[in-house]
């Protein structure tokens, strides 16, 4: 009888924010989800804006090296923000997207509203909510530190179920090129 | 007689935006200006907006190891745009900004009122008086193709006139940190 390796995908959830970044590295095995890490990175203590990009992108860049992910999904933005805010926001985000691409990890982005569905059946759950779902969906036996981390580990937990086939690691390393040529139109 | 090398600062100015990224290299010798290089970076054809942001980083990382600049000088936004127009607009500022820090490339930014000022006298000038202006000041014969060119061209101007004293060479490839600590809140 031959035993086939299960397919198993490693999925970076990243909640970027200004003040703080969540993550969570969860991996699926078939249909299973298991949580690898999780943490957050405190940029509210970083005053210079451009020392907090660094941060961002050298934080991200360890983490993509340490667990070497297949992919990186990312809450997107509610856009009910100030001009100034959702600028800040962006270049943020742009540094935690430059290290993921940088390294031809490819990147999916998901707004809040569809997280939450994907989670807890429900568009307008609390932060708390989704927090408890994840709890439960990852088996964590405490509260993590804060929402920021419950809210990456979601948006993985949401990538992992949006894709319907898995991913063999194999595939890992593709060029980007390569990755667009094969997933055209793959921003969700 | 002792001959002293003239101190000269080698700027990257640019104007970043999510179609079209201007860029111009200017080298400050005392009080001479000149320009050395300059270009667009044409994002409207790239469709996919991860492949943007690659491209965007991968040119800017180009012109930084061709030309060396001491410092980078990049436009601020106006506020007057819509959330989702700002947040692109940041990933893309983003993606440039992290090419320059990873380089320890210490990076100026200046609002357009600003910059108007500093290279018409007039913070309520036209783009095309700015470049007139630009065209004079760096005695160019033609009218750059874009006018997103010799908006970057002006933030180098700018950035060239508002800072007293010149650097010499020597001072390139500091860290960012030692920067940090020479430099506090250099945001203007």
């Amino acid at each position: 009888m031959v035993q086939t390796e299960k397919p198993e995908k490693i999925i970076l959830g990243v909640d970027p924010g200004t003040r703080f970044m969540g993550w969570g590295i969860v991996r699926k095995t078939g249909k299973n989800l298991e949580i690898m890490d999780m943490g957050v990175l405190k940029l509210n203590s970083v005053a210079n804006p451009w020392q907090k990009l660094e941060t961002i992108y050298n934080e991200i860049s360890t983490i993509l090296m340490k667990y070497t992910p297949d992919e990186m999904a990312i809450e997107g933005p509610f856009y009910g923000e100030d001009a100034q805010a959702m600028l800040k926001l962006g270049r943020a985000q742009g540094a935690a997207i430059i290290a993921a691409i940088k390294r031809s990890v490819p990147v999916f982005e998901y707004q809040p509203l569809r997280i939450k569905q994907a989670v807890t059946g429900n568009g307008r759950s609390s932060k708390e909510q989704v927090a408890g779902m994840v709890m439960a969906l990852l088996k964590l036996k405490e509260m993590p530190e804060k929402l920021d981390i419950t809210d990456a580990l979601a948006v993985a937990i949401c990538h992992a179920n949006q894709d319907g086939k898995t991913v063999s690691k194999g595939k890992k390393g593709n060029s980007w090129d390569q990755f667009l040529k094969e997933n055209p139109g793959r921003i969700r």
